[in-house]
C-alpha cells in the first residue's frame, strides 16, 4: 500500500486497525498530513472531517460514548490541540475512551519562533490517562519497537478500568507530504492485555450480604452509567428485598417499576419526618457525578452509618463525606456477585419509598395540570411524546434538570455530559452520537448551549435522525437553581446579555428544518411531525416566558 | 461598599483597581458569581459579558494587544476555564498581558464527583508565566497577605520583561450570592516592582558597535511587535549606514521607505546569484516568530557568520540555527543604545537592497496587472484602499501571507495572532482590538477561519467600527503553502468539506451590514461605500476562484 513516508504514522494506523478502532474525527492542517494521509487511505478506519477542533473532539466523544469503542482524534500542531481541551476533560470524567494524536514539530524546534509550535507534550495531563510521545523518526529496530508498545498501551489503557482519554504525541519532520509503497511490510505486533476478572472474594461477599441484610435501611443510588441488561437485572433482583430502596438517576440507564427513577420528583414530596425515617443507614453508589443537588443535600444532612461505593479505582471518592468503604471493582461485577448471595432484611423500608412515589407521582401530576406555560409544561409534554427506541441526549445544565423530573421508559438510552458538567459541546456531542446510533437521536438543549456549540451544526455528520429541541427560554438558565441572583438586581444584565438568540436563524443558515411553538397546544401539535421528519435534521424552537419559569419550578419543588 | 461577602474576590478586585487594570470580560457561571458580583459592583473597571469563554479569551487578547495594559477575564469552575486555553497560549507567545481568573470548588472537593470540577490548579502551566491559587477562606492576617501578595506578584509579573498571561484560581465555597458591606475597609497594598534599565554596559556597546562597522553585510530582521515611534527613529538611524539593510515584517509597525517591508515580494525578485551574494554576514533579529518562510528558508541555507538575537527572555531561541550571541535585553533599549554610537561600515549592500526592492516592486506591479481576479488580485485592490489611520486585524495563514506581500503606509498599526499562529480566535481577537480602538478596525480573514470563531459574531461589542473582509475560496488556504497535496488527489476532500462557507447568511443572522462580490470592478466599487459604512458593522465577502489562485500565487514567487 502507498501511503505516509513517516513509518511512525503508518505504524500507527496500522496497529490501531489490528486493535480493533473504527473511526477517526480528522481536523485539517499542515502539520498532521502525514496522519491525514495515513487515516484517509485506510478503508477500515471511518473517517471524519470537522474544521473546529472544539467541535471535532465532542462529536467523536459522542461516538465513544453511544458505541463504547475508543474513538481516535487527529489535529495539527499549536493551539488545535488545545482546543481539544473541553472533551478531554469531559472524556476524563466520564470515563470514555479517546485516543487523542497530535501532530507536532520535532522537539528540538520548541519554542524557537516557529510558528504554530507550543510545548505539547503532557499538555493534557490533569486530565488523561496517560500521555506518550514519539520520538521524531524512526532510525532503528528499538525505535520501532517503542513506537508499537506505546501505541499498543494508550488503546488498551483508554479501555481498562475506568476507560478515559489517552495523549498521543508525534514530533513530524518535513517534509510532510511525501508518499512511499509498504508492498511487503509486516503487520504490526498488537499486544492485548488480558485482565483479570475482578471479584470479591466469596467469604468477603457473605459478609457484605449480611452487612446489607442487617440494616433495616439499605439504599442503593445509580448516577451515570451506560445501559447494562445484566446489572439491571442484578438491581432488580436486590430492589426485591424489603429493605432496600434502589434509587437511579436519568442517565443511570437503568429501569424497572421497582426502582425509584424520579430522584428529585420524589424526594422533593418528602415530609420532613420523612427525610429523617427514610434516610437510609447503608447508602452504596455507583456510577459518575450526581445530577441531584436534592439528594446529595439530603445524605449529607442525614448521614448514613455506613457509605460503600463502587468504582474500579485506586482513588476515594467521597461525595457525601461518609464513605467509609470502597469497593474496587466494576459495579456490574459487584452487584451480579451481591444479587446471588443476598438476603431479604425484613424491613418496610422498600415498601415506604414506594408509597411516597405514588404520592410524588400524584402530586407531580397534579402540579403539571395547574401550571401555565413554562419550560416544566413543555418538558412535561415533551418527554412522553418521545418516540420508541429513540435516543436521547440532554445538555447542561437545566435540560437534564427537568428531565430529572420524568419518567419515559420508550426512551432507550439517555446520556448527557455529566463528566464536567459543562454547557460547551452537546450539541456535537448529539451530532457524534446519533451518527453512531441507529435509532432517532433527540437533543433537547438550551438557548445558551445551543449558541456556545453551534459550530456543530456546520456539519457534514448531521442526519435527518437528529431532532433538536431548543428551550428557548433567553438563557434563562444560569441561575436558576441558586438562591440569590433575583435580590442582585446587577445580574439581570447576565440574562440580558443573551436575550433573543435567534434559534430559527440559525436552523435556516445551516439547512435544518425549523419549528417555533410559543404555546401548549402548538406543541402538542408539532410534536408528531417534528419527530417524523425524514428529510432532514430538524429543529424545534420551544419558547417559554424566562420571568415564570423560576416561579414555577420554585412551586414544584415546594408542592405537597 | 455592599459587594460579595467573599473576602478574596473583593481584595481581588480592589486590588486590580489600584494597579490600573480597566477591563475585565467574564463569563457567566455560578461558582463565580462572586467574581461576577466584586466586578460588575466595580464602576472604575469596565466589565464585558462574554458566553463562549474560547471567544471571550481573544476579545481580551485582543484587547491588550491593542492597549497594552493587561486585561482580566474570570469564569466558572469546570471546562469554561479550559476554553481559555488556545487565546492563553497564544497570549504567552505573543508575550500579552492576560490575568486569568478562574472560580473553583475548595481543594478538597476535587475528584469527588461534584459537578463541575476539574484539576484546575496549574492547568496551563505549560503557557503562562505563572500559578497561583488562593486559599478557600480568609480566616487570619497571614492569608490575607498571602492573597494580596499573589495578586500582586500576577499582575506585576504579567507586564514584565516578557509580557503574557498569568493565571489566579480561586476556590470558592457556597453560598455564593451573598453580599456584605465593607463601609470602612483600607485600601489594599499595592508593590509595585522597579526593575533596574536594561543596558548593555558602554564599553560592550561601543564593542558591539564596531563589529557592525566591521561586516560590509549585516542584516537587521524585525518580527511581530507594537508601534514604537522611538525604536523606529533609532532603526531609522541604523538603516542609514551603508552596510546594513532593515528588513521588517507586516506585523514589526515599523515604518520606513529606508526598509526593506515586503519581505516575501522582495525575496521572490532575487536571482541564484543574490541568494548568496546579498546574505548578510551578520544578522539581528527581534520580535517574535516570522511569517515569511522564505526568510527563515534563505538565511538557514546561507547562513550568516554571526547571528544576535535580541531578547529580555533567559530562553536561547535559533530560528536560524545559526545563533552566537543572544542579547538579553529590550529591543527598545538596545537599538536606542546602538543607534547612537553606531559607525557606518561603508559598503553598497543598503544600496544593493534598495535596487533588489525596485526591481521587485516593478516585477510585482507587472505580474499583478496581468493576473486575472484571484486572492492576489483582490488583495492588490483591497490594501491600498484602506482610509487612513485605520487599524488592520489579519488572520492566519493565508491573509497574513498575502498581506506580506503589499505596502500599506496608510494602516497605523497591523497585528496578526503570530504567537502560535492558529486559525481559533481571530475574529473575537478583531472585535477585542476594535473596541479599545479609537480607529476603524478592518479585519482580514479566510473562509475557514470566519467559520471557525463565528460565535466572535454574537458579540455585543461588535460595533461599527469594525469591518471584515473575508476572502470566500473555499478553505483553499489550508495547504496552499505546501508542496505536495496538489499530488495526493484524497485531500481534495479536505476542500470539498469546506465548500459553501455561507458567509452572507451568518451577516444576515448576526445583523451586519454585507456586500458580496465576485469580479474585479465589483470590489473596486464597493470598497468605498464598505470603509464608510457607519450605521453598523459589516462583511464584505470576496468570492475568488480558489482553482486559480494557488497558480496565481506560485507563478507570483517564480516571476522574475
Amino acid at each position: 500500500m502507498e501511503t505516509t513516508d513517516k513509518t511512525g504514522c503508518k505504524i500507527l494506523v496500522e496497529l490501531l486497525v489490528q486493535k480493533g478502532i473504527k473511526r477517526v474525527v480528522l481536523s485539517p492542517g499542515s502539520r498532521n498530513a502525514p496522519l491525514i494521509i495515513a487515516f484517509v487511505r485506510e478503508p477500515r478506519i471511518e473517517h471524519f472531517i470537522v474544521l473546529d477542533e472544539r467541535s471535532a473532539a465532542f462529536i467523536a466523544l459522542g461516538m465513544a460514548q453511544q458505541s463504547g469503542d475508543p474513538v481516535v482524534l487527529a489535529c495539527t500542531s499549536g493551539t488545535a490541540l488545545l482546543n481539544y481541551a473541553p472533551a478531554v476533560a469531559e472524556a476524563f470524567y466520564q470515563h470514555l475512551p479517546l485516543v487523542v494524536i497530535s501532530a507536532d514539530r520535532p522537539e528540538e524546534w520548541i519554542d524557537q519562533n516557529d510558528s504554530q509550535t507550543i510545548r505539547q507534550r503532557d499538555v493534557f495531563r490533569n486530565y488523561v490517562k496517560a500521555s506518550y510521545s514519539f520520538p521524531a523518526e524512526i532510525n532503528c529496530n528499538d525505535e520501532h519497537w517503542y513506537i508499537n508498545r506505546m501505541i499498543n498501551e494508550a488503546v488498551n489503557l483508554s479501555q481498562d478500568g475506568l476507560p478515559g482519554p489517552v495523549h498521543i504525541n508525534i514530533p513530524l519532520r518535513e517534509p510532510l507530504y511525501r508518499v512511499k509503497n509498504y508492498e511487503n511490510s509486516e503487520l504490526e505486533r498488537t499486544v492485548n492485555t488480558l485482565y483479570a476478572e475482578q471479584q470479591i472474594g466469596k467469604e468477603m461477599m457473605a459478609e457484605l450480604a449480611n452487612t446489607v441484610a442487617s440494616y433495616k435501611k439499605v439504599m442503593v443510588l445509580a448516577s451515570f452509567g451506560t445501559p447494562d441488561m445484566t446489572l439491571n437485572k442484578a438491581l432488580e433482583a436486590i430492589a426485591d428485598c424489603c429493605n432496600i430502596v434502589v434509587l437511579t438517576e436519568t442517565v443511570a440507564n437503568l429501569s424497572s417499576h421497582k426502582f425509584i427513577q424520579t430522584i428529585d420528583r420524589v424526594l422533593s414530596a418528602m415530609t420532613q419526618d420523612e427525610k429523617k425515617s427514610l434516610a437510609p443507614e447503608l447508602l452504596i453508589t455507583f456510577g459518575g457525578s450526581l445530577i441531584s443537588k436534592m439528594v446529595k443535600t439530603w445524605l449529607r444532612n442525614y448521614r448514613p452509618i455506613e457509605h460503600w461505593h463502587i468504582s474500579p479505582s485506586n482513588h476515594i471518592v467521597d461525595t457525601m463525606q461518609c464513605l467509609t468503604r470502597h469497593i474496587a471493582v466494576q459495579p456490574y461485577g459487584f452487584w451480579r456477585q451481591l444479587s446471588g448471595c443476598i438476603k431479604d432484611g425484613g424491613s418496610n423500608y422498600a415498601e415506604l419509598w414506594q408509597n411516597l412515589k405514588l404520592r410524588a407521582t400524584y402530586s407531580h401530576s397534579k402540579y403539571i395540570d395547574t401550571i401555565p406555560w413554562c419550560d416544566l409544561k413543555a418538558f412535561s409534554q415533551l418527554l412522553p411524546a418521545i418516540p420508541e427506541g429513540t435516543v436521547l441526549q440532554l445538555s447542561n445544565s437545566t435540560p437534564v434538570r427537568y428531565a430529572q423530573l420524568f419518567e419515559y421508559e420508550q426512551v432507550k438510552r439517555v446520556d448527557c455530559n455529566r463528566g464536567t458538567s459543562g454547557i460547551d459541546g452537546a450539541t456535537s456531542t448529539a451530532v457524534g452520537a446519533s451518527w453512531v446510533n441507529e435509532e432517532k437521536t433527540i437533543f433537547i438543549t438550551g438557548d445558551m448551549g445551543f449558541l456556545y456549540d453551534s459550530n456543530a451544526l456546520w456539519s457534514h455528520y448531521v442526519t435527518p435522525k437528529l431532532k433538536i429541541v431548543v428551550m428557548c427560554n433567553d438563557g434563562g438558565g444560569i441561575f436558576r437553581f441558586i438562591q440569590g441572583p433575583s435580590e442582585l438586581p446587577e445580574l439581570e444584565e447576565f440574562f440580558e446579555t443573551y436575550r433573543q438568540v435567534d434559534v430559527e436563524g440559525f436552523a435556516r443558515l445551516h439547512g435544518f428544518s425549523c419549528w417555533s411553538v410559543f404555546e401548549e397546544q402548538a406543541l402538542q401539535n408539532v410534536l408528531p411531525a417534528f419527530f417524523a421528519e425524514k428529510e432532514s435534521a430538524s429543529i424545534l424552537a420551544v419558547h417559554t416566558p424566562r420571568e415564570v419559569n423560576d416561579r414555577i419550578l420554585n412551586g414544584y419543588f415546594k408542592r405537597k
